[in-house]
């Protein structure tokens, strides 16, 4: 598409008035949280602020001072909105947050956060959402469509393969075209394409060895000349190494400015960087200046109280009960049972991440006050257990575990908040220790030992090692981290007010060695091979058919469901739409995930067991009986093809695998695809075995081949299959009855039967 | 190096004597046997021959006729020599392939085949020698010194990456350069530099897109330039796919002639193919021609029987006791317990594996002739327990198992002879299952039911699946593929007149999913990418302390050892010379492979956890102390740069690790490295960490930084990870007392300081 053929908008003919100088100026910020604008063009300073999970709208246009952010509505970041699986909430939640931005009088909330999971260590997994490509992109497609419909815009970062602090200002992510398409630019395409965002934010590190702002490939092949992408593409902060290169290859806006425009005036007088491309990226600049007006004329306000509910229903819904032996929880609130409340962070909640993200909130409720309130202050006793002050002495510590083991000890029941300190997970720095550390699970056992009744809830950004300790745990909650209204949310889970309806997004290994990118991470000499390829989360360990602590998809309820039979309904060339019965065969209202993965059975290259295509989250009554539907379209059974450069579909069969997590299939049902390739043209390097699998190749070569297939003396037994991988002009080498002349006539023959069918 | 500061050599001065196109038709084969040969200038066709473990030599010089050559000792196959371990045994069977290939009238044998056993369904793995490149490069040394002390040459194959059958003719081995140079061509480059080969065979593969025959970086950068190699390149038979590409990028001679020589000539004249290179590969065929006639005009004799015993010492030697409970071996062969022989491969063994390296033996003899030579015919009784005609009835296979249970019931012990059928493992195609036939599983369980004195001999290329039935065999023998010779080998073995010395050269993994390429083999889309770099063998499974059936470097004796204090004394830069003592503490003679392994324990990239550097064979009688000596060179602390392309040795401790098997280290010796490296220049782009690990930048930036890292409100907990990580220029973007004209400054500061040091 060339911007001739496009229809005439305004932002096009003001971008055409300016001067180049004018242009340029609109190429990068003002300061540290303003586009440029050009007042006497009735352009406006666009104003953007960090996100994702709140607005942290800064105080000073010129600095980046984290902490000291206006106050707004801390929502559970990515990690625990992820486990959600509902994309309904994440569009309420992207709702409030795109109120708060715009009455704010900020434009663009950077966010979400769309990298996957690629290793449980990365510092910044709590501001993304899965391991999982196609979750990640239906929950950031479901957050963009809320803030945006606010009238202000989001930017969908980090743009791409940014999935590790550790050198992520120049570290190159080394990574083969397929498992990029697949797996790392998945989530993007699909949340451009649906949702449109306003912005997509450059990463700051390098993919196959050029800078992902640097990146012409990424920024204009792919998500403008593929994908369609209409927005601004603006760098990370200070991301920009090389100005008129990131310009020409797609970085509409530097972000904040750290360069002089001039260079980029200079490149287009020079000729090194396209004039029209100097003016469209200023039109798209307009446009979204122009796009955001409304929302600055008119910021509106929003409710402290309701965004604040949004936020503990969102925790309570991504809190996930990864075990509940013996019917442990759900606690009885009315019971008169006593309960032991152990752990700091009852008290001192670990609710969001450090870095850019983290948001001043607008007020702070913590598990063990809500706990109180709930069950009555003289049912429930409380303990720290542990210290926050890594410089607590031993003497200390043991003082602590003995104050919680008393607690305990009187209590009917323990409940434990363990996690990881503040200090283990931010931006900037990668997490050294996949293990809670080492007095917590002390303290775990310690409790343990005399209390058998006891309940672990963890809060953390990303997975923790569970297996050493779990043993000692009969419950445990995987609340994550809650934004501001994460304690309530916990107490009503614990009490069963709510009922659990999270579902992993990222599976809990076993060990850390068993995170499939373990051995390649975070690389070294400024760069990281992804050598696990396409196998990232689930699809390495069950692909591998590997014991995990917890699968991807895993959650528990305190009701029961059961599926029916899959129904499936073709609805197009390899589409399919998608039926399942499901019931809850319990008592207490629950929901559901039913999750769809798809499974290739016949496929010419390597592919993973299987791939989530679908989910439906199903909310039922007892004894309800409801229906999941999931519509599969032509890309769920889809590869990238390198060879042709495409998504391809090969004919066979598939199995559509139903079932609660990647391990929980329980129902499967078998379709037909027709594929989307063609026949390849068979030349004198294509194999037997292809010319055999072709019938019209077949035909021709059969009686060619036969006497080379014969058995005898002193010829392999296996020389069909040693024949068989050959080329043609190959077979034709060794001497016999097939000679170079006869592959040529062969390869004609074949070229006129084909074309005259066609 | 260039021809001109070369002496003067006879080739030389031939081949400039020579037409161009009396050179160019040097350039390729006469037939599919011979090079082309020039009678009026006195250049002999040389001959080549079929290897590695016998030689192939063909009737017809025209035809492949596998089946039908030559007789001539067949010796076991690489993967048995390689368990061995004995590098002077391999020099002593290469010496005998030597005299047989120069009383043949052969000038070049076509071996050793040194690729990495990447993955244990390689159809070939049985030519090739391990999944270590230092174990394949030492073996593989010691045979070419063998071969060619007798006057001939031989062709060290092949290069590189051929590690699959699957598509090989057109398949793209997708590697990083790291993994190439590490794994992938190390064995290549020690041969080459050690033993100077005659000629290196060109694989049919492509390596990151380029055929290996045109591959100009393998051929002519790395082999030619970097090691120094000064033979012939020749292709694999019909390998060549562009003739002019080939010759250009470094294939001297294309074999079998499949394209005119012509080709060449006009290539020449085109100027597309430089005269003095032609002229060059001309002078390498005459320099071999010339070497080798010696040896064709006094081709000599040699003596059956003593290549025979050669052939039997080596099956010996390289079968691996995997497993012995209760020392249920060796057998009583003065005894007058009954052995039930049970098994098809018992008499009808299986020796070697099918393809272009099939010996038709001088003679074949069998285990279960030598067992009843050994233990005398009252003692022993025989059933066939399976039938290697694949379309046997259930019927008779019943009958089988029956008739093997029987004698099994009557006997006081039962060996039993499983193994893959001989149809399993053959060049041209890969092998498609781990386990061994379902049929001698059952055979098995029936058999260890009746008796559980019950030993497993076992007949295989490459490694099978074990742990599914080892329960039912007490003691487990893994004879591989024994050669001509290898039935009264394992006779010996089992009644103690040989005491088992070897020791695997690969693992055998529990499962097929634990093979480090599993999800990568073999690929599709005529490619296959390498994803689990270096990670290959026990570097992936000891590194991720992984489980495994049995370890590389593992296998039992009849006796016992102990290792001593490990002694290690500097021996130059980054080099050491190691001593161990090493007793034999049991009441037999016995070998022990004394296993060295190092361990890099600092690093500024991911490496195995440790790799093996140095192994000695020591043989030992009962109470005897030995001692193994090692010289660990720079080379065995390397890892590959990419950044800098070279061999880097970072500063810093190393663990000498030394044992039994990769995972049974009985003794450990830490070393300081002084490193080969140069202090990196810093610049604006090195992260404030790189500046402070500097003792000038520190002092330089010390002050500077200083009011960054004070702990402030709003500024994160981490200020120092965060910053580390970040490059000056990018510190000074943000704003703050460290400016861009003060980042320069720094850098000219730091350039001054540390050139007036140097």
């Amino acid at each position: 598409m060339t911007e001739t053929t496009r229809p005439v908008d305004d932002a096009a003919v003001k971008a055409a008035a300016l001067t180049l100088e004018q242009q340029a100026s609109l190429t990068s910020g003002e300061d540290v949280w303003h586009f440029q604008g050009i007042e006497e063009a009735g352009i406006a300073p666009v104003m953007v602020s960090d996100g994702p999970h709140g607005l942290r709208r800064e105080p000073d246009d010129n600095q980046m001072n984290i902490g000291n952010s206006a106050p707004a509505t801390c929502f559970p970041p990515a990690v625990t909105l992820a486990c959600t699986w509902d994309t309904d909430l994440l569009r309420r939640v992207g709702e409030a947050l795109g109120r708060e931005t715009r009455a704010a009088g900020v434009s663009v909330l950077l966010g979400p956060g769309v990298n996957i999971k690629r290793h449980p260590l990365c510092g910044r997994n709590f501001e993304y959402f899965s391991e999982d490509p196609f979750l990640a992109g239906r929950l950031g497609a479901a957050y963009v469509h809320g803030v945006q419909s606010q009238g202000v815009g989001t930017s969908v970062k980090h743009f791409a393969a940014n999935n590790q602090e550790t050198d992520r200002q120049q570290v190159s992510a080394d990574i083969d075209e397929r498992t990029l398409r697949e797996i790392y630019l998945a989530a993007f395409e699909h949340i451009v394409k649906d949702a449109r965002p306003a912005t997509v934010m450059a990463a700051y590190n390098k993919i196959n060895g050029t800078y992902a702002t640097e990146n012409t490939w990424l920024l204009t092949q792919v998500l403008r000349g593929e994908w369609g992408f209409e927005g601004v593409v603006m760098s990370d902060w200070v991301a920009v190494v090389d100005r008129v290169r990131a310009f020409a290859a797609g970085t509409d806006v530097e972000m904040p400015p750290t360069h002089s425009d001039e260079l980029i005036v200079r490149a287009v007088e020079a000729g090194t960087v396209d004039a029209e491309q100097l003016q469209a990226a200023a039109a798209r600049v307009i446009r979204l200046a122009d796009a955001t007006a409304d929302a600055r004329d008119e910021p509106g306000t929003f409710d402290e109280d309701t965004h604040h509910r949004i936020a503990r229903e969102a925790a309570a819904a991504g809190a996930v009960l990864l075990k509940n032996d013996g019917d442990l929880l759900p606690l009885n609130p009315d019971g008169d049972h006593r309960i032991a409340v152990i752990g700091e962070f009852a008290r001192t909640p670990r609710y969001q991440g450090a870095g850019s993200s983290q948001v001043v909130p607008t007020r702070l409720e913590n598990a063990l006050d809500a706990i109180t309130a709930l069950a009555g202050v003289d049912r429930v006793s409380f303990a720290p257990g542990f210290s926050l002050d890594e410089d607590a002495d031993d003497e200390s510590r043991a003082a602590l575990t003995a104050e919680a083991v008393r607690a305990a000890r009187e209590a009917e029941v323990a409940v434990l908040f363990l996690g990881l300190p503040p200090t283990a997970e931010s931006e900037g720095f990668d997490r050294t220790d996949f293990e809670l550390p080492a007095d917590q699970i002390l303290l775990l056992e310690a409790v343990h030992q005399v209390n058998r009744r006891t309940v672990v809830v963890l809060s953390n950004g990303s997975a923790v090692s569970v297996a050493p300790w779990q043993a000692h745990a009969p419950a445990l909650l995987e609340a994550w981290l809650g934004g501001q209204a994460g304690g309530p949310a916990v107490a009503d889970l614990l009490f069963g007010l709510a009922n659990p309806t999270g579902r992993l997004a990222e599976t809990i290994p076993l060990r850390l060695q068993d995170a499939p990118s373990y051995l390649f991470f975070p690389g070294g000499e400024r760069r990281v091979r992804y050598g696990e390829g396409v196998y990232v989360g689930y699809r390495h360990h069950d692909t591998l058919d590997r014991p995990v602590a917890y699968p991807f998809g895993h959650g528990l309820s305190y009701t029961t469901f059961e599926l029916g039979d899959v129904g499936v309904v073709p609805a197009g060339d390899n589409a399919f739409d998608v039926t399942v019965p499901v019931a809850n065969t319990g008592d207490r209202s629950g929901a559901q995930i039913v999750q769809v993965y798809v499974r290739d059975l016949e496929s010419s290259i390597d592919r993973p067991l299987h791939e989530l295509k679908g989910f439906a989250k199903v909310h039922l009554a007892p004894g309800e009986t409801g229906s999941a539907r999931v519509h599969l379209d032509e890309r769920a059974f889809a590869f990238w093809s390198i060879a042709e450069n495409r998504w391809k579909i090969e004919p066979g069969q598939a199995e559509i695998r139903v079932g609660f997590s990647s391990r929980d299939i329980r129902a499967r049902q078998l379709v037909d695809l027709t594929g989307n390739t063609v026949a390849p043209a068979l030349d004198a390097m294509s194999t037997l075995d292809e010319w055999l699998a072709d019938p019209v190749g077949a035909q021709l070569m059969g009686p060619v081949i036969a006497p080379y297939l014969e058995p005898g003396e002193g010829k392999p037994e296996n020389i069909r299959e040693v024949l068989g991988a050959m080329p043609l002009t190959k077979i034709a080498n060794f001497g016999g009855p097939l000679t170079h002349d006869h592959v040529d006539a062969l390869v004609a023959e074949h070229r006129k039967a084909t074309t005259s069918i066609a």
